[in-house]
């Protein structure tokens, strides 16, 4: 029987992929090589094609439980900043944290760090999801794990390059590190929502996968000569809809035109 | 022989796909709907991928004239204005003739037309290429015929989406048709570059193709409703260089961060 959790959980998932494919999609076009362009871009299209087919299954567990249709562009366009439930991390501009005053300039290392923390996480999540008892989120799943797996590998190697590179590249990498590491937390503080889909098998805790995760990125940061930063106890929240201050510019951005044209032909 | 005339042919086509590409990638992520913005971006990416293969190829021509190797970011982010020699249509902005003194929004007819006018022409290029004397680029060719024609019926359905639609759909469509129409010349005059080209066998004249695309093109317009403009006399001049004023702004954006970085890991 399809429960609120159940939505909400598939939302989450839908909502980190929009939102970090939104953001890396800023890149388009300005990326610092035609090459790294096109990669960039290709993630993005990866990240943005993974919440359509989550909204899409979000829409008919909806319809199950409320009696009314929705489509995933009404998910993308036509919700609110505190319906919307990524984690932090994944909506934070990429300027970093070496920005100045002025209107920054985004920082490719912040860019590479955040996929690095990301993928590594999603990775697992995705591999474990192509055995949930929810047949249509299991499906996604394999077909995520692939492209999930490309998104880590190049964020690695990009993580190596960086750090293991120039003082300047460096620098930056380790500032990124230290900037968005603390927004890991997140990945896996328990709720209610988890717990429950959990309980019916759908999906894992994430949880379970804390240690591998950290001994894996740890491995990736020595090969880097970057550290860890010290761990904070604060943890975000974007997950149950309370967002930093860039979100909302976000949205703006993203909704904008569809919110002019609500159910227009274009 | 390799000619000048043979590498400023080359440089031409890929510097077309290259701010095409650039511009229509100003929509990542601000597409009117989930599945438009993965289909422009895929557009985008055709475009620059054209770029990166014509601009290595260039290369290869380059060294053989001037001894020095370049790359294709070289071409990409390291020349200047007058070096891009691009159709002007194709660096005009989205924001179309309906703008108002404000910054304007971009207006997505724009977009639909120009990938319209210019897809259609370039169909018919590739087709020709695909016979060239120069085996690289006849290559190349082959690989684009396939992407360009997708590109064609994408606009073609949304021009005749859009002309035929609503009331303003169909306004905005015919106002950035009357806007666009007239830059279409540029493709069909002939220059010492040309005429060069085609009698080494290279490359045809399109020329030969202009009553073939005038018809083509005159048929979509009847299903969208459209009327293609009065005739003008004015023939824009961006492939010799000499290019609108919005070429500068959209440089500014495209090469800023590769020359921030020159030859760095980033």
């Amino acid at each position: 029987m399809t429960t609120p959790h159940h939505l909400s959980y598939v939302l989450r998932l839908a909502d980190n992929a929009l939102i970090l494919g939104q953001r890396n999609s800023e890149w388009c076009s300005h990326g610092p090589a035609l090459e790294e362009d096109i990669a960039l871009a290709n993630i993005s299209l990866d990240l943005i094609g993974q919440a359509r087919l989550l909204y899409s299954h979000a829409a008919t567990l909806d319809e199950q439980l409320n009696g009314k249709k929705k489509t995933e562009d009404d998910y993308a366009y036509f919700r609110n900043e505190r319906e919307f439930a990524n984690y932090t991390m994944v909506e934070l501009p990429h300027f970093g944290p070496l920005a100045g005053t002025a209107r920054a300039a985004r920082d490719y290392a912040v860019t590479i760090v955040r996929n690095f923390l990301y993928s590594a996480l999603m990775v697992r999540v995705w591999e474990a999801l192509a055995a949930s008892a929810d047949d249509h989120l299991a499906a996604i799943a394999a077909k995520s794990i692939k492209e999930t797996r490309y998104h880590l590998h190049h964020a690695s190697d990009w993580l190596i390059r960086l750090g293991d590179g120039t003082e300047e590249s460096h620098r930056r990498a380790q500032a990124a590190l230290d900037y968005l590491m603390p927004y890991a937390r997140e990945f896996f503080s328990v709720d209610a929502v988890e717990q429950a889909v959990a309980a019916q098998g759908i999906a894992p805790l994430t949880s379970e996968f804390e240690a591998a995760w950290r001994e894996e990125v740890a491995a990736t940061l020595e090969e880097a000569t970057l550290e860890a930063p010290a761990e904070v106890q604060h943890v975000s929240t974007g997950k149950h809809g309370e967002h930093s201050e860039h979100m909302g510019y976000l949205l703006a951005e993203m909704q904008s035109l569809a919110r002019q044209h609500p159910g227009a032909t274009w």
